[in-house]
């Protein structure tokens, strides 16, 4: 299963595999992907300094990627102090309320809140890319809306591929003519942010409209080698994989997450504003049902909403219960039935590609 | 692109088109395909009969099948006029005031509203059955929920073959347990009553679950070649189709319709109750917007809401206005862009999906 993307990323199979955590990252890229280290969770940029150069040392020489987000609308900007003044106090007693009614208790001495994800403000994106750039990194992808122009010649300046992804034929369009050497087709069964259209539908209609000038890869579903075949029948050159690698060892997920993760079906998610602002597909418990009661506010925009849950989500994560786990997944969930190491997970991804490959040949 | 249900079918092609339209079947079953007709509508149980006299003619031998809608769960039976009498007047009243915002007039004389669909009925479905089995019928569908056992072991007696519609694993599993003969797994992508989980992830899981016992065919996103072959690297035997055909010549839609389904992009369309009561996707516009505002009421439960608003949609398709069409399409309705003959549209799809196979023989 070889594609011109191959050649092009220096992997050899063309299976991309977005992941928080450098240990996946590293071990897909060392199996043959390219792992792809999602950077909005550094608040520190000398954090993420120091994470690259782990990645530098234990990808030995393989490619990998950074993955920033860049959103084309942030309606608020500025330091975490003042963002905070705009969060309304019914929202935070609606936060606190539902935990209580949740059972959630507080976090216990010594346990450490997160802050709120900041990395969605354009500022610390930015920043992002700065320390990205100071490591030899093969690809930088930008998660929502198109890369700024400086960014794109700056990294094309380096020799780095810039990828972004697009929910839209007209979002990839805009990105092609802003420069962009990747198309990621993210479709709606994705985990995280994603829009309306289905992989199934969206992935041909990107190859349609920019598939001439850049590869494409499909995003959304994507979790075992049928859907690879699948995705490489549509027209895409490869795949941009994400939820599969959280049910892997390297992933290293608390217990609660790792059983939330097992126990889940693909009718187990859902499509919502409450992590980020943005519409994103999450587990589907508890937590996120309490969202949809009709007390519930409306969750606010990008920024704030990630500032406003974000004690939240540490308490949840504490609480060490399946059913309340704040968690972005994709529908690919239902199919993660036991933990294993990223190595034999893309393995299989390939074998089972390879076999769909060899089955159609026999229909023609 | 022969599979083993061209031989259990008796077609040249393993594309099953459904469509409310006989035109559009009896081509479709000339062509090569199998046409499965749209009962739904036909509230008088003579006006099928007549219609699938006049098929049994036009189709010249070749195979045809049937769709009946018995859903698992109507919460409402009875006559028409009982039933009438569940709606609340502020429905009414909410549609009425909606139709003379929209600008759509009533119906001039001579001009026939149309009664509700009652074909969501048990009583009203079980006649269509009762007239399919008076005909050379191959294939029986239900569109919603598991078709009962004595219709079932009818069916088989007479040398029918019966498929059911399935969104999730669970439902094909007892779809199979019921004895049903052909699961089709319907994506959220799909025109018309449809569920959550999208094809990319909803085939392989069906296919896992009951396609040793049965053929699992696609559905939802299907509108060319290249998604006839995805399908089939995802593991389906075929493809179940239906928005692809509005787009013909045989259709037959009125201006207004035609304009909207050409105009529509693959975001234009939305996963509503106002249609039916269940989750249908339609094409999204000023019609179904308003029923998203904050003083639209509730959709009822089918069958009452279809009953409430087919005065409207009598209006709504008489008005001539492309923005307010009241249609079912699936998110392919981003791929019309001009109509055609339904023999030209079948070898397209078959010359793509031979293609694809071809393209991806040299992936190797």
């Amino acid at each position: 299963m070889r594609t011109d993307l191959c050649d092009l990323l220096g992997v050899a199979y063309p299976v991309l595999a977005f992941s928080p955590s450098e240990h996946v990252v590293a071990a897909v890229s060392r199996a043959g992907g390219l792992g792809v280290l999602g950077c909005v969770r550094f608040n520190d940029p000398a954090e993420l300094d120091a994470t690259l150069s782990w990645l530098d040392a234990e990808t030995a020489g393989h490619p990998y990627g950074v993955d920033v987000v860049m959103p084309g609308h942030v309606p608020a900007e500025g330091a975490p102090a003042d963002l905070e003044q705009l969060i309304p106090p019914g929202h935070r007693d609606f936060v606190e309320r539902t935990l209580l009614r949740l059972g959630v208790p507080p976090l216990s001495v010594g346990e450490q809140s997160r802050s709120g994800v900041l990395g969605w403000l354009h500022s610390v994106a930015r920043s992002h890319v700065e320390v990205a750039l100071t490591h030899p990194v093969r690809l930088i992808a930008n998660a929502l809306g198109p890369p700024p122009a400086d960014v794109v010649a700056r990294a094309h300046e380096r020799g780095l591929l810039v990828a972004a992804l697009a929910g839209r034929a007209d979002h990839a369009r805009s990105h092609v003519a802003g420069g962009v050497d990747l198309v990621v087709a993210q479709g709606y069964e994705a985990g995280g942010h994603t829009g309306e259209i289905g992989s199934m539908v969206l992935v041909p209609e990107i190859v349609d409209a920019v598939g001439e000038q850049v590869p494409v890869l499909a995003a959304g579903g994507i979790g075992s080698g049928r859907q690879i075949a699948a995705a490489l029948a549509l027209g895409a050159s490869g795949v941009w994989t994400g939820s599969v690698w959280l049910g892997t060892e390297e992933y290293r997920s608390p217990p609660a997450l790792r059983e939330a993760l097992l126990r889940a079906g693909s009718g187990d998610t859902v499509r919502s504003r409450v992590y980020s602002g943005k519409p994103a597909r999450l587990l589907r418990n508890r937590w996120t049902d309490a969202w949809t009661e009709p007390q519930a506010p409306e969750p606010l925009p990008m920024p704030l909403q990630n500032m406003l849950v974000a004690g939240a989500h540490s308490r949840l994560m504490a609480a060490g219960d399946p059913s309340v786990v704040p968690m972005p997944v994709g529908q690919i969930v239902g199919r993660m039935n036991r933990v294993r190491p990223v190595a034999e997970v893309l393995a299989d991804l390939v074998a089972e590609a390879d076999e769909t490959l060899n089955r159609l040949r026999k229909l023609g």
